[in-house]
């Protein structure tokens, strides 16, 4: 069950999805030479297939173990962490002023992607401390930076989110743990989280949690809760680890998947916390980190795709059943029609799904709020629904094989069905996307999207015929695309909230087959301006994406005509049985 | 983790979905008189709810274990099978001549579904034996089946499936399992079969083994396989049970679901095998059962999906997150419309998926075999599609609950993916769709459906706007629907075998889509014409259908014509990287 990530694709996203020269001449970030990209690339994929796809399988086997409050992690999950603090991976996209290596998010997409599809439940360690830095560094004091920034950049402190409590998921404003203050600058934190990704382990020396609680006097609901940071061990002012913090771990969750990533039920019993932000704002400072965050758990979709596929792509070589058509006895299944289309349906759609992504990035890269808030639910949901899509796709490609779990497919599969379900559900993300996102402004950052993709219609024109590449079928599509999107839109927009609310998820979806065959083709005709030997290979995976995917939104573009009406008409009450 | 069958709906689409009348008049089976009917639904609701369901979590839990080749099924999977014998149940459709019941086989898809959702692990144990039942029945000698029939038909010994070999599955001529003549009217067979479902067990007396195995001077492939019974004890000529039979379990797959039933690998060590049907006829042989097995694991598809859509029902009235819009706090979130909207969408496509099984048993009961054979391949696929895509959108429903185990519906997703894969894997059943049971007849039995469907849209129309009920936006949506499956089966017909091939899958999905909501258009329009009152509530689901599901067709359609070339178009060797 090895992996190697497909450095060139992603490589090739980066280089022609992603305007780059912008994002270098804005200053604000290391350059990303094409060498330097190169040699980054190419050490993430190193490092992913090397050190990090071999814990994957052991993870999965021998998950996290709960002993007198004291998580150990899978084995071989320390020493390869070990290697990820020595590599410096934590850094990549965090700014050379406070130690990183200060690349664009852009950069980071592709180099987390390795990561998590060599060990998705690994990788989420790294990506919860990643959030962490974030609203420590937006919102905490200068002392609090100071005593845990360096620690936890290096990667020697991980990160861990207290959030949920069992009446408190999606909806946070029922939070009831509470935090008093000492009056020594210190706060006591009482009470239960649960659903605490890597919430305690072995494989960090420290671990800073932020916490949400509300203090005694603050109003009810959501405009009520504070952040804390409550660090496993107390830190000295010399930064030396000092005695035990009064939390500890539980509970250790029996999941479906991701078996790797230790899913804490966390107490804290009169815990030391530092106030992160302002009081009773605790939720806003948590908002600095949730696009970045739901941006990641996007490209993890991708990632535990990319995993699956490859492992498909593999089987497909080996296995020999039946004789294909036009072959002799003997030749292996991948060219059986049937199962060579589904390798392509793969990695077209991982395809679609990795462009927005990158996009993601690039709107965050380049300031362009508007367009990052847009494209984060849309990453979110439909990056994490392509991986499930995707990992059962090649369950399929492995027959009754893959259903065995020794094969390793079946843990794809199972590992991919978190991604729809936390950091927001994509059912939240769909909302977001009608709400906030879309209606709130009046639909202009979608018009913005739409008006841009439109231009970029007339440079896969432009570049379609050069080196015998056709992209003509590319150009329609995306314009019979963007005009079902603009319908929709308008649909969505002049809605009432129920109407929306009923379509969102359709919508979202529309959004995704849209704006990822889009910007496939966009980044195909940007790299075949640019004289790319690769341009070619990937058209043809513009074309499939043309020719197979985007049509199917025409379907969800009635579906969404239809309204909330069709899904009320129901009666409630026979929901269970007539 | 209860389960009530949602009988209501399903006795709905049994009364007005088949044309019970037609199958009684015919003579062949017992009156399936609406009494009779409500008794067995009735029955089976009870039995599925009371008995079985309550084994299914400790199934998933606690699989069976293997033990010096003897397997020990889960924990009160022997005491429900006992009672499951005791029942009857296993005589249903069976022939009264032979001591079934008598009655069509659509009766048998309503009970069936039933224990399938109660339980798809343990329901695996009778469906197989019926499997065998079915082919002793057809070619068996008269002595094998007055030792065998007997005590198979009342459940007391069970049956189980020796086919696959490692290097043969969906492929069975490179079987290689050897049966060499004793020459005393018995054969030695020696080998060694995997994937053998219930193929060894402690809840019932005795297994009977169909194994296919090859003769020392048959020719090589599929035309030189014959068909075994193997019984795992020895039957004296006074029906008494005897030595043990030299074949034995020898190892237990650890799977992704259906943990319960035991997927045995079985080693031949010159077993006592007695001859069924001609030499070298195995496969025809295995035939007669192909389609009955087929159907039934679409039926396991429904059924899972069923399961599940309950448990996601049961949760989203008594989770309460957030506050619905229009609705005051503590409302749950059955009420948030996206919530709403995944709920009814689940049970559209059950609905959906459920005529087209019960259409197929309709037809196999009027002895249509032309039109039994082409639903079959949708009925398998399509329902156990549905079945993964329903289980996926309840573990949605559960939010973080439905990724951690112990909540079930995580359960109900593993254990619904083996549907596509077994019985012939979906790709399978797509290229027996558009090959022998499309193509081979020049469309005829297509064009016969179609025809059929369309005479139906007049009566959908007629009965519109009786009671109330508004069937119009349906009759629109199945006229359209018609012709665009017209438009693709044509365009299948006229196609290059590659070409075909290529889009088969898209096909068989477009087929169950468009079929799937004609149909359920059609039962509600007889409902409707008989007065039954429930169908105010059927026609709602028939218009979410009609408005959300079978729109995206249309979609498919697109990405059938893109052909074949859109699949190869990408360089083969380029498929693990640019």
């Amino acid at each position: 069950m090895s992996f190697t990530p497909p450095v060139n694709a992603i490589g090739y996203l980066l280089r022609h999805g992603v305007r780059l020269d912008d994002i270098n001449s804005q200053g604000e970030f290391e350059e990303a030479s094409p060498d330097l990209l190169d040699a980054i690339l190419g050490g993430a994929a190193d490092f992913a297939r090397d050190v990090i796809a071999p814990t994957n399988w052991d993870g999965d086997q021998h998950p996290a173990t709960l002993k007198d409050g004291d998580v150990t992690a899978s084995p071989g999950f320390k020493d390869a962490y070990a290697q990820f603090v020595e590599g410096g991976w934590q850094t990549v996209s965090l700014p050379s002023e406070i130690g990183g290596m200060g690349l664009p998010s852009a950069v980071s997409v592709a180099t987390n992607e390795m990561i998590y599809a060599a060990n998705m439940a690994l990788g989420l360690c790294p990506m919860l401390t990643s959030s962490a830095i974030k609203a420590i560094e937006t919102h905490a004091s200068e002392t609090l930076k100071d005593t845990y920034l360096p620690k936890m950049l290096a990667g020697e402190w991980t990160g861990a989110m207290c959030l949920t409590e069992p009446q408190a998921g999606s909806d946070l404003g029922p939070v009831r743990t509470k935090a008093e203050d000492r009056g020594d600058g210190t706060y006591a934190i009482t009470g239960q989280k649960i659903y605490i990704t890597w919430g305690d382990h072995d494989c960090a020396d420290n671990i800073v949690h932020l916490v949400l609680a509300r203090l005694p006097d603050s109003p009810e609901g959501s405009r009520g809760i504070s952040l804390f940071l409550c660090p496993k061990y107390l830190v000295g002012d010399d930064g030396s680890l000092g005695e035990r913090n009064d939390f500890r771990a539980i509970g250790l969750e029996h999941k479906l998947g991701i078996h790797g990533s230790p899913t804490c039920v966390m107490e804290f019993d009169g815990a030391t916390g530092y106030l992160v932000g302002e009081v009773d704002r605790g939720l806003a400072s948590m908002f600095v980190m949730m696009n970045e965050a739901r941006l990641f758990v996007g490209v993890q979709g991708v990632a535990i795709g990319e995993r699956a596929y490859q492992a498909a792509l593999h089987y497909a070589h080996e296995r020999v059943q039946g004789v294909p058509p036009g072959h002799e006895p003997g030749a292996p299944i991948i060219d059986h029609p049937d199962v060579r289309r589904m390798l392509i349906d793969m990695k077209a759609k991982l395809m679609g799904a990795r462009t927005i992504c990158f996009a993601t990035a690039e709107a965050a890269d380049l300031g362009d709020l508007a367009r990052e808030g847009l494209l984060t639910p849309i990453a979110k949901a439909f990056g994490s629904d392509t991986g499930v899509d995707v990992a059962s796709i090649a369950v399929q490609v492995h027959g009754g094989m893959g259903f065995v779990e020794e094969t390793g497919a079946a843990q794809h599969y199972r590992d991919s069905r978190i991604a729809p379900i936390y950091e927001g559900t994509n059912g939240i993300q769909a909302i977001d996307l009608i709400g906030r996102k879309l209606r709130r402004d009046g639909g202009e950052a979608m018009r913005a999207l739409i008006s841009d993709l439109r231009e970029a219609v007339t440079s896969v024109k432009d570049a379609s015929g050069r080196d015998d590449v056709d992209l003509s079928v590319c150009a329609a599509a995306v314009e019979r695309g963007l005009e079902t999107l603009a319908t929709a839109t308008d649909i969505v927009l002049n809605a009432t909230e129920v109407d929306a609310l009923g379509v969102a998820t359709t919508y979202l979806e529309l959004c995704g087959k849209i704006v990822g065959g889009s910007l496939l083709a966009k980044a195909v005709a940007r790299g075949l301006l640019a004289g790319d030997p690769q341009s070619a290979a990937m058209a043809s995976l513009a074309r499939y994406h043309a020719l197979r995917i985007m049509p199917t939104a025409d379907g969800l573009l009635e579906s969404i005509r239809a309204g909330a009406d069709a899904v009320y008409d129901f009666p409630r009450d026979q929901l269970a049985d007539l």
